[in-house]
């Protein structure tokens, strides 16, 4: 069994971390490090009895035995104990952006922090398996990539080289802003409004462009729904290409990857197909001279976090990726 | 032209009141008191040109010149307020819970405070217009009532004087907790969801007993919705009435009343019907020996708040009680 | 393995049965009997392999060899074909009507049809196994209950003998009206609005009248949510009971349900406690002389329809009830 | 005063008509012409006391003396009796698309029918009053746009003649399908889930294309929201532009136009600023010299439909555009 502690237990992604892991054969979750009650966990963990003795207080001088940490903490607030994280011997799956970008600078720009280990920022793989999966095998460390950075980069990648310019037009579901309240998630300033926000000033725009592409220019909204993303891709490429020569790239790019499906003309596009599921959907929808359309829709917390955590989990030991990762949920 | 002054005109039963006193034809929102800049409105007031020079702190020592004044301030904090208020030459409509109630101890119980001002409380009339027009046509203070009793008392009230037992079962939108952020109104703990609180033990089962009947059970629920509030009304008699004798007792009782409508079995019920107006729909659904069933709709925002104000101000200052409100607004 | 076919396989409650069997460890789904083709399937279905080459028409009179054959079909359709279905030698899981009720007239006066197997109608059992398991054990064909039955019962049922009247006030999501389109399920007439139906005739009232008690009145209302029950009932007794009787009851009414939890007063009662598993969440939330008040949660479509039928089956194979079912979901 | 008739009074955007008419100073509803009870309206209208005595069946060739006709019916059942329609007194105002298009092909093309009356479409002025007021100032007949053509056109127009290419991602409610049941509508379909249709084939793209320019790339979006769009617009021009530049272009083109507002970086966009109201909110996001993104929000039903066409109303009866038409609605 892989014994596994979870740091920020209680936000969405933790929750989603947990929920998931519950489900994994060789995971035994060991610690919940948080500084909540076990009463400030939702009601359906009451019953996993298993769970109120393993919360505890996280110090990261002193991480018990563990083999693997998920960091499902604040951005910000990983890149100053990385340094004491990195004595235990446990791997480390960090879900906050604080190792994502390779520039210490854009970090800096982006999250208005000075990074306090900028050495380890080109070392830490970017955990998004479907283009890393072999230096993830090989890390003690993984920076888990942002929800709108997974989908958008998924649909584009295949493109990678013919890229001239990019859009990326996306919809996301509400607990992409996360569990803190705050007055944008009231649930009367969300519901039967979509608003935009951060357009071209997003946090993961930056990732998109440190591995897509330079010229992307990414444009969030923010849609009354619970979870998943919806990427509405704008594509000019510097070489034409038909239909037949772009569901090629993409089909030849994904024929490994698990959880990615090529979808052709034809498909009917909804969060729905992969919400609930660790998948990525991708639909390839007009080709013509000067535009390819391409679609990419995932769940936010699973793909685009807590799922995609343990894909690199399972990955880091060497486990077939796809181990206690759910394929195709999509209840109404 | 009645000079207006709002005190909390940001939350949303101040905001609304600032909506809907935009159509009075003979108001002049002369004075929002309020600690916020405008910038902190919705963008749909920024091209009212005259708001902006109206905004100012609220001193209760020293009320400007106006004509009425009203309160949308949280609970707990006019009671200590309203013997500076008295001074000033204003009308007051409260949409506190301070002066709602009779007892002084009922409201230490239910509101956790001493009442600085308990001989007032017999004094203010209940802003309940149905009921007590009179009183409040020559009252200085009123107090305008709780979203769930104006609906609850509204249902039950023809009945008084042969009610058993009831029980309300009510149904609340989510304007009904207001704007404060709370982990309770997240979107994503509301959406897709139905929960009961407070089941026995509201405060506004309080007005529902002190108006109505002592044997009054009141049973909310939050809903995914933003406004509307149904009342689900469960009664039993002392003395068995047909069909017709309880339609004819309603009827008589709102035959003057503008702002209700009075349908009988077979009328659809739905929050629909009175969302965006300040009618409340009663629905006498079925009469048998054991039970009589009534529902009742408002909009909890309106006829549960700013638009009852008005509705207590038009009578405050002689005007026809439906002078700026809307009878049937209900759009898709 | 359990060789299974569904009848009426695209409705929400077939579908239902269909993603949940795909989950049981000794289930092959060998048939799916429709009209339709299997591109009116969902698309997470598609990568279902095996799926496709199962799909075919159903014939009454011709039953391929199978263990349990799944009626997922319109009420109404099952009792002119059961006497055809009986000749063949598989179990059956009756999801329709046709055979809850133990009155032939009950059945016409609610169904408006004349049954045309009215002797069958006592001889099966009614499938809810927290009351019936032995019965359903030994039974051949076993019949669905209701969802809002279901939700019901199992919140009155512990008092069953002290009961002097009920109210039953069920506020329900929408998967509950079916697939069928029509006007009533159209977005925009259930978004941000609730509505009341069927009050005091409901079907489901029959069932509740059947198996708890005849004094219970029903009152059913629809909610802008996709999945989910919650039953809010008011009883009154015949002889006064404490708190702690009250929950004694329940604990030892449910002591080996696997999928019944009981829980007291505090309990945050939500939907969202249940949906996405086939647990039934029942809390004592008051006793008080006149009035015991319980809450009650379901999935819908899951305890209250496919996910009961499956726990129906492992019973009748003689397997663990909660066999391939899931019992904490909850994700947000 | 204006007297109006009604054909097709039940969809949503005849109810919406006669519930914005009911407001308009100088508008008699004197026909609402239907094939429906009065009891097919929503409960609302029902103390309408006038309404029900004008419901008739609408006869193209005998239509009663009327001011104004407004054919709120499907889009291809207007050209075959427009003939006819022609030989009556009264201004018509289409809200289908039978005249909206110069090129009787490209109707043939996009609504599959050959069209009846061809040599009228160049005729029959476009109804969009901030383009081509005057037209409309001197027709007897006048095409409705479409609601995602008002926000498409409006969001470009001031760039047309620097447009070099431009793709629209647009985002709507789900009135915007309109009444009609299907299961594309669905609560359950459209509940929590964003899906794309129409990809560069959506009918409205044909009117942006003959309006505005020809390389524009139309992207719709199906929202789980009743009423509402915002068009996310991406625009490369053929010469570079400052910020300042572009707001001046924008406010130069509107500074007519009582519905528009033009809003700079920084506005927070959403749907919530234009629906209840026929305005239309345009933000100027980012000019950058590859890219310029500007975003446009309307109510789907009111700018983009009803409101338009008492816009279009009051423009050929020489009345104050914006006479009954609401301006700042926008209530939570």
């Amino acid at each position: 069994m892989i014994r596994v502690g979870i740091v920020g237990a209680t936000g969405y992604t933790g929750l989603e971390c947990i929920r998931l892991l519950l489900q994994h054969p060789y995971v035994s979750i060991d610690y919940l490090f948080t500084s909540k009650q076990f009463s400030d966990f939702p009601d359906y963990l009451a019953n996993k009895k298993s769970l109120p003795d393993c919360l505890t207080y996280f110090d990261p001088k002193s991480v018990p035995e563990l083999d693997c940490l998920f960091l499902a903490v604040p951005h910000g607030t990983v890149h100053s104990i990385m340094k004491d994280l990195e004595t235990s011997s446990c791997k480390i799956v960090d879900l906050s952006a604080d190792f994502r970008l390779h520039s210490a600078d854009l970090f800096e720009q982006y999250y208005n922090q000075v990074h306090d280990y900028p050495e380890l920022l080109n070392k830490v793989p970017y955990g998004l398996p479907e283009l890393y999966t072999a230096s993830i095998k090989q890390a003690n460390i993984v920076a888990n990539p942002g929800c709108y950075a997974t989908a958008s980069i998924l649909a584009l990648y295949p493109l990678k080289d013919r890229i001239v310019s990019a859009i990326v037009d996306a919809k996301s579901g509400v607990t992409g802003a996360g569990k803190k309240v705050s007055e944008l998630t009231h649930y009367c300033e969300v519901n039967d409004h979509v608003s935009s926000y951060s357009t071209n000033v997003h946090r993961h725009q930056v990732e998109l462009r440190e591995h897509c592409h330079d010229r992307i220019v990414f444009s969030p909204h923010l849609v009354p729904m619970s979870r998943g993303i919806i990427c509405s891709c704008y594509i000019t490429t510097n070489k034409e290409l038909t239909y037949d020569d772009v569901v090629g790239l993409y089909e030849n790019a994904y024929k490994n990857a698990s959880f990615v499906r090529v979808h052709k003309t034809g498909h009917k596009v909804t969060t729905q197909d992969s919400v609930g599921s660790n998948m990525c959907d991708i639909t390839i929808s007009s080709v013509t001279k000067d535009l390819i359309i391409v679609f990419s829709t995932i769940d936010n917390l699973i793909k685009g976090a807590a799922g995609q955590a343990i894909q690199n989990m399972n990955i880091m030991f060497d486990l077939d990726e796809t181990l206690g990762l759910p394929m195709c949920e999509t209840r109404i």
